[in-house]
């Protein structure tokens, strides 16, 4: 399953949100995230998530799609690519 | 064509961003929008968005889909509806 996940984060929480999302995610904007993930592990990030999260201040929103190629993507201006770093 | 719109906008000009894709675009998070678009109003809304941004600095990323119900669509925590605030 394909996933696209963007948060809205308060900053004091942001960071461990960040860091939990890496876990199963690639970053590809400030708070967005892209990848192939099982529902089972989309569920523990999730879970993760809520524990994280204070729910009625912060907000995740996750777009699936069965396949990936039934998503097109166009990136505009900067583009995010941690490869790079880690390079 | 069902259309995704994030953007990482630095702060003075992101009230323009804001209000030009609130003309394509329902705002589902604070800098996430989703809707349906024919490719036409598509490249309109990302030719007014490049004359708007600074290539180097801001990011706009685009997931299209053929169709709505291949993507579906979880929230988790406050969720924005901007109709509430217009009612």
């Amino acid at each position: 399953m394909y996933v696209i996940l963007v948060y809205d984060i308060e900053e004091k929480r942001v960071g461990k949100m960040l860091k939990l999302c890496r876990r199963y995610l690639n970053r590809v904007q400030n708070s967005v995230f892209e990848g192939e993930l099982t529902d089972v592990k989309l569920q523990e990030l999730l879970h993760e998530a809520k524990a994280i999260m204070q729910i009625e201040k912060d907000s995740i929103i996750v777009f699936k799609s069965r396949q990936e190629k039934w998503l097109e993507k166009m990136v505009v201006g900067k583009e995010k690519n941690e490869l790079d770093n880690m390079l």
